[in-house]
């Protein structure tokens, strides 16, 4: 037997010891695409979930390890058919397709039964205006519907929440970077003057939306340039979601009411690095007097607990390198006076996109939350 | 007659045109680092300045094309000495070594008469705390007369004080990013809540300063990281410079008194970009109420009358590309509601060093401000 | 229980199914460089494989988490040794030390039962002139035995050699990517008038020879060079090795006789790339005449059978991209008169050294040979 | 009077010293890509040339300073005309098209008299199948006529053929780099069993190269790969070049008849660079017997002679840092037993495009011919 087989296990191999359970074959729906492909290689390495259907409208037709020759050896024979190619009944699904594509097909998706993670940004926003203004979408009463399901797939926060959901909204990339440090200030948010988040992508999180244009090599080499500045569509789902519970407790915390979302203001700046893979986001907290004396501690221990979030020792120890490739969310700060600096990593396409839509639904599963990720 | 004798005059064709009048002989004094190479590189293009003199205890005996290929054809048999040899008489000297090496020869230098542009960041400081603590260094009775004789060499905001000065100290890098465009401001200052500044360097920028270390390929390349959070010896000069003639008219701007300079509080986070030449400042501003109304208006008319500052339509439109091996600025900006995002960009070795250092010694000698720069 | 359990068997997970069989510890000597790191990180998703003993004179006494954030979740408590801490009876040793370190080394681990896959060049080459001009380093009694027993660890022709032998001395990274296709050519070898290889790697792969130097950010960025050009102590390896088996037939190659290990002149030139991982080698082979008709269809069918090594349609499919990350060597070749053209891609830290020495240690140990590679 | 001024002279300054003599204003058909910028950028530093007529059918009616930030101050007030927009009565003209439009526009340019410098590929072929093959391009009556009349301008072989022609063919980028050096080992080219050339070039070098695609940021950065094995273009040239005056004299060399053009076989493979600018050839010589014993002496004599050409101590010494930005070709070479190893290093935008045309239209002018270029 082949370690192939053993670490992406077919239907014949499902006689496995009870510790690990039965495998699960998922579909991708988009799986062409950096996410779709970064989807694929995790499930390589993941004990429980393998893939049995996947979609491209541009690869139709073609096989997996043609389209992405390094998946080579594990395709087990796999093809691509379009979007809206007849799924297995009831598999998960993995939505990794444009914001218009996910508003139109999630609500089928849910009505037939499927368990949901979508990766697009369609069901992140309750506010329906910032939602327009940003994504120049509307719901349909049908998309309205599916949005009233949605949890928003943090499990930093939402654990409890996505514990049984059928569908999952995948936070974007940049929020994944912003959200987690500034939900764990807690109560202390209360104290909070000004957030500036400045935030630096490597193209595989820029790249993605094409309406900015401009990855050719020359363009991005040795260049360095903000984009979407005081109008990314991130900057109001990082309101939204960093304000969750807040004035609060550290007790459980539910999605936001579509009728009055909090927010936690922010100014928000996204800038392209000239490399693939990351995020690198400096958080400026600006205090109305001073923070709270244990502000790092308190942190610290609230990161301890959390198996994909590490607490640094120094905010300069935090850097890409140490968590591409990884699901990692590294975190690191410093105080002074009334002012601290955050500093977060993560790789957009796992953290940021694949590797958490994973967690998420390992935990929609009721599988190990670390399951195929470590 | 050849090009090159034409761009890099040597004594013997002094005989030119009344226009453009005699050309000078000057000291590199540090001329075996980046910064050196580049004023070295800026002066082949030069009309009135060549390099008589060149020092490197590194090099000390070595001829300069032989250390640098790339200025091979130019050297005119030029060879690097130490930096305490004996200097022609009464040159101009261009200083590009340790601040603690300036810190003991900018004395003399003065003594001795000569015009005098120093790089290094010992002479910006008029705070001794902070330079003390950022620098760790002191000054001595005679680098403390030196520093009341020193004007900051930022031809923007104090071009009066710098035409016929002896001593100008040469702004960083990160700081001519920064303290530019918040000068601009003028009386608006007075508005500002919060000012943050995240500003992201490449190595050429960042690798001067050697106590941080990390600059091996595998460490820089495909990777990104903040530095010295909180820390970095640039804060203070620009808190200082940035307030310059606030509360203010937009009339002459003097150099601030030793005793009670003047501060305007910024947070400022510098981090290491994967590639070699350039620094972009992306810098909230966050208004007490809102921002003047013509704000934008105001900062285009005052970019129009500076030959090395470029007004751009959008703060996308400023990245690093367009001003890598230039002396120009570029800025652009943004508001929305009570906050403004201007981004700024620069070539650290050009206008964040040699070039405005040319541009600060164009001044001194009575040249036309742009002469070599354009 | 957890993927990382799982994938990282401890002790106390022994009672595994059959089919699998039980994990083996093993000892890394040299754990702190880059192959060292490549072991480490490989043997994470190995079923068979888990690291008991590791050593660094650099890093004694740290935690391999602390050195290695990316490998934190998976370290077991593991702390760095010294290279001569006492190890566990018997355990299987991989050596990523320097050549004078293993050549001191490999003969008391033979002694003591270990089996041993050594990473070094210091067990590769049977002409001992070219092994001290090209190494500076000279065999004792105790290392020439160990010589003799040594056999060269490329699957691909000596499969049936490495199955059972005790000592196993891995490849270079470039005599990977060059010996492989030499040797597939079989019989034809005798044909060849002339055969340059010209091969390009990124830094990892040229960093380990630390007695070039020149790693620096800017010395690497946006540049290219060659370096030992005819000199590098590659060249007899791959003369030595793509020789195996020549003029010969398809059946079984033997290592060679230290009295008169055959020869195929080859002209080597390594060059420096600027990015981290991977090996691009052209190889031109210029015939006496022509080739073989039907060479393309041989070489596709030799590789057919290899389960590392994939025929590429064309040699412009084949990228450093493709093979990043993977234990892959891709193949593709084009002849027009008497020139053929065949371009390999390796990741010189896998199948170029960390993944050839597992797949190794797989056939010394009877395990599968892709196991934990796929 | 300003800098930009002196060194980009406008019609009203011509009073110029004699020993310059007055400028000449000439026209750039294609100044939107990159050869187009390159040349307006050379252009800024020479004292005898200057913009006048600038072309691009992307570009028409814009400014040149909006498409070409960095070339701001410099403009003049130019702005981009359509390619076929009529030009100043008997100007200079670099074409600086695609290959079919210099094909269609050559022949009409030199019935009306202007001298012109094509930096396209049609006029560089004298053998017509390898011509359509390669380029899939067949002359009309009216090119074959200029054809007759191009003389290929490299001045390290063909000066006085380029001093006095009205119509010059620029060499291609890989050529540069290829025919200098086999062309100045003289007779000794009789001994040469094989010539093998790896070619390495960044972007900017292939991505005029439409055809071939795959210029996003993410399948350049951190790979490399071989392009158009076998079959590239610039092997026929390199091989038509590199024969001229062989079996030859050190005396004049004259183009080649059209009906036996000499040749000079090569193996010619070229490689795509993770960077911008600059191409390097690891050049092998595999001699019959043994090269002569002097050849090193030789080449560096010869080298020594030409203003562009340095000769290295060694090949390692040759790298893209030194010969990036200006117009030298780097030269170095190791012999051993029956094999040399030649390393060549330009910059492809300069000594292998815009610079080559600036020194041949030099030379054309009977201006100095490093004017501009040092």
């Amino acid at each position: 037997m082949s370690a192939a087989n053993s670490s992406n296990p077919a239907p014949e191999t499902q006689n496995r010891e009870s510790s690990s359970g039965d495998a699960v074959p998922v579909a991708v729906i988009g799986a062409g695409g950096f996410t779709g492909h970064e989807l694929l290689t995790l499930m390589r390495a993941h004990p429980r979930l393998y893939p049995v259907h996947i979609t491209s409208n541009a690869y139709e037709g073609r096989r997996l390890s043609d389209v992405f020759p390094d998946l080579d050896g594990a395709d087990n024979g796999l093809t691509f058919s379009r979007h809206d190619a007849p799924l297995p009944d009831g598999v998960p699904v993995f939505l990794a397709v444009p914001n218009d594509t996910s508003l139109a097909l999630v609500p089928d998706l849910l009505q037939a039964g499927h368990p949901v993670v979508d990766l697009s940004g369609s069901f992140r926003l309750h506010d329906g205006r910032a939602f327009e203004e940003r994504y120049k979408l509307k719901h349909t009463p049908a998309s309205a519907a599916a949005m009233s399901q949605a949890v928003f797939g943090m499990p930093e926060i939402l654990r409890d929440s996505i514990r049984g959901a059928q569908f999952v909204s995948n936070p974007g990339c940049f929020p994944t970077g912003a959200v987690i440090p500034l939900a764990f200030l807690g109560a202390a948010r209360q104290d909070l003057q000004s957030v500036v988040v400045d935030a630096k992508s490597g193209v595989s999180g820029a790249g993605g939306r094409t309406e900015d244009g401009g990855f050719v090599f020359h363009k991005v080499h040795e260049n360095f340039r903000a984009y979407k500045i005081l109008g990314h569509q991130h900057q109001p789902e990082i309101e939204e979601y960093a304000a969750l519970g807040m004035p609060g407790t550290t007790g459980a915390i539910a999605m936001p009411s579509a009728e009055a979302p909090p927010t936690l203001p922010v100014v928000f700046t996204p800038h392209l690095l000239p490399l693939f893979r990351g995020i690198l986001s400096t958080i400026v907290l600006i205090w109305k007097s001073t923070p709270p004396a244990d502000l790092a501690e308190r942190l610290r221990h609230r990161c301890e607990s959390e198996p994909f979030i590490r607490f640094r020792d120094t905010p300069e120890a935090v850097e890409l390198a140490s968590v591409q490739n990884t699901n990692y969310l590294d975190l690191g700060l410093r105080t002074s006076g009334n002012t601290t600096v955050i500093v977060t990593a993560i790789d957009n396409l796992i953290k940021g996109a694949a590797g958490q839509a994973i967690q998420n639904l390992n935990l929609m599963l009721d599988f190990p939350e670390t399951a195929g990720l470590l």
